[in-house]
């Protein structure tokens, strides 16, 4: 079963936004075995989209567009769709429903009349309602293949996609059922872990295969299964996992979910009952932001002290001023009195503290640009790590965090 | 003139990564007036690069494509574009030497002949010499058409394209003047704004374009102008500007630059010599690390106390818990003296601080899912407004730090 994914917008043909649609959309059908034959990226031009699913129409059974649902005239799609389907559109009583909600609930604006023409649909689509937006999914088929229109809005594609498009294509079509299992390694080489385990992988059932994920000194190594039979699949699976791990026995670190590792931990944490504060200086209230993206993170994210200059760090976190002078502000001394004093300030289980140079200017601190001290609290240790994390600011934050994280998840896994 | 871009990589295609690529090369082309009509992203597969490549050719005059040049198996670019062009690999000496002295250099390892082997290039190929890698970026004309290969690897593909593809794409060609100019508007819909303008939308000449780009609250509005006679579209653009700027006066709040709100603020808040501290409750520490992404924050931004539960905001924040039980956590005086205390516990000019329910569940608090309170407190005020955000968790967190930073900046141009 093949897909193709049309995305619609000047502003992809432009540059002046990344398309991270297509590679959503992308991730989510292959998990079900469905695989993507192109990505096509084409202009809000009627001529241009119709010429797009003409062609995708040859060469695909499932076609996903997304973009180009907007109320306003440059917004084009769904009247090139009414024309490519020789239909009409005509109003949806449900996604009308929909949108008086929305407005009366969260809007709370008066709705326009380009409000209530989103529930214009073509006569012929199944709408997909659309929690999130005015712009409602639609699903069209004609022949062999289906039509799925999604809105561009990102979070409003995605919901469509998780919620709807995947659970209707598992109830139409007979999908071989795909099995993923990602083995998270550190510290081999792809080269290296490759010829050790080579003569398991010559081994490997041809229904599952196996792939090299490497960065940043870690190797995924994903096994993924394909067949119709799910229990034979599964006992297939669990075979081949005991015959890999103890070929990596020493570098395998856990096994990977499609979670975000501050998403792992938070369930590990809320599971343990355990809670958790940061004490951010160089990572700014990212470590904070990341876990609060998190439904839930109340249960066991008590809060952060963003502490980015000396003065806070005195003030708020009691970091005493000799130590700081004695020290510096970016040292493993101040990263661990931070790190303690966030942890019985806040009153939790364990706290992160950061503190380093993200440039571009060294300013007075002792260290080189990108070194960065991380700190782990927890009720009977404090210990910290030294990090150099190169000399681009964005990437030293973001790496900083990962490192918190890691370190982390280490700690709790002692428990 | 037309170009068409052609990613190729199975990674793509199964959402294992997202194609940067394409949105920088389109980018580069629109500035120098070259529109991209399609972008197209296909599997390390012959054939569907062969008719990838056909199709292309018959729709632009520039086709660029990136990835699948490297020496593993996979990388099956160069021989499908050698075929493509009935054409046979020939070492080229000058690429040969390139690859040497990176591996003597960098490398540091022995070359192997796979090494070796990324000096063949097409024979009716120019080569564009590749400085961070051994896959050399190729020109090849055919017909009308010029067809320019890319590596994958984007730090390669952009040093390639600023430092050889544009240069000689300008050399070669008569490129129509492309003039881009972006209104940056708060507080009202797209929808609501489009009805707005509709009748100066409607009077635009033919070759200037209106797009609409919503996002969190905000909505930029983006004028492009394309023809050949430079100063008319100056003129012309200047004439529309002058036609749309009394229609948007309540709302417009400046033209776009490349800075973010936040980088605006922190600037003006340089100027002035002031300092600014948050207090967050549901927007989890998004604020400070939106100040803190921007190089030299620490001159403006002393910090934040992310207190994410009551007793966060009781024990750190000294918010009185009588007052919290009266009022509920989500309340305006709650926010009130959140950013009061904030401001005084931090020391600062300005404090910002958010309470407020992202969701998905009430918990128990009484306000509505997607309710923030928002409040700013000065040396002599303290204010908040309520705002209502909607019911998806990742949006309202973001809309709420997009209206903080809002009010701050009409707080700080009120002096």
């Amino acid at each position: 079963m093949q897909a193709e994914i049309i995305t619609i917008g000047d502003e992809i043909l432009i540059g002046q936004i990344v398309d991270t649609n297509s590679a959503f959309i992308a991730k989510q059908l292959n998990k079900i075995g469905v695989s993507v034959y192109q990505i096509t990226s084409v202009q809000d031009e009627k001529k241009h989209i119709l010429k797009a699913l003409y062609e995708a129409e040859t060469n695909a059974d499932i076609v996903i567009l997304t973009g180009g649902l907007g109320p306003t005239k440059d917004d084009i799609t769904k009247t090139t769709i009414a024309k490519y389907f020789n239909d009409t559109l005509i109003e949806d009583v449900s996604v009308r429903k929909n949108i008086e909600h929305l407005w009366e609930v969260y809007i709370k604006k008066p709705i326009t009349q380009v409000n209530l023409d989103q529930a214009l649909v073509p006569s012929k689509a199944e709408v997909l309602m659309n929690k999130y937006g005015s712009a409602p999914g639609m699903w069209i088929e004609k022949n062999k293949t289906v039509f799925i229109v999604l809105p561009g809005v990102p979070y409003e594609m995605k919901a469509l996609i998780d919620d709807e498009v995947i659970l209707k294509l598992r109830r139409q079509f007979q999908f071989p059922y795909i099995l993923h299992k990602t083995f998270l390694t550190y510290g081999l080489g792809e080269s290296t872990l490759a010829s050790r385990i080579e003569t398991f992988e010559d081994e490997l059932p041809d229904f599952i295969k196996l792939a090299y994920l490497p960065s940043l000194g870690r190797v995924r190594l994903r096994l993924s299964a394909k067949a119709n039979d799910k229990a034979m699949v599964e006992a297939e699976m669990d075979k081949q996992t005991q015959l890999l791990l103890p070929l990596i026995h020493d570098i395998f670190v856990g096994y990977e979910e499609d979670l975000s590792i501050e998403a792992v931990i938070g369930k590990q944490l809320t599971q343990l009952g355990k809670t958790i504060a940061t004490a951010e200086s160089c990572t700014g209230g990212l470590i904070a932001e990341r876990f609060t993206a998190n439904a839930g993170a109340s249960k066991y994210f008590k809060g952060s002290i963003v502490s980015y200059t000396k003065e806070t760090k005195i003030n708020v976190l009691k970091v005493s001023e000799d130590l700081i002078n004695s020290h510096s502000v970016v040292s493993a001394e101040v990263a661990e009195v931070m790190a303690h004093n966030a942890r019985t300030l806040l009153n939790t289980d364990y706290a992160i503290a950061t503190t380093g140079n993200a440039g571009p200017t060294k300013d007075d601190t002792a260290e080189d640009l990108g070194i960065v001290y991380i700190a782990i609290a927890t009720k009977d240790s404090v210990y910290s790590e030294k990090f150099s994390l190169g000399n681009h600011r964005v990437k030293v934050i973001n790496k900083a965090a990962n490192k918190a994280f890691e370190m982390l998840q280490k700690e709790i896994l002692k428990k």
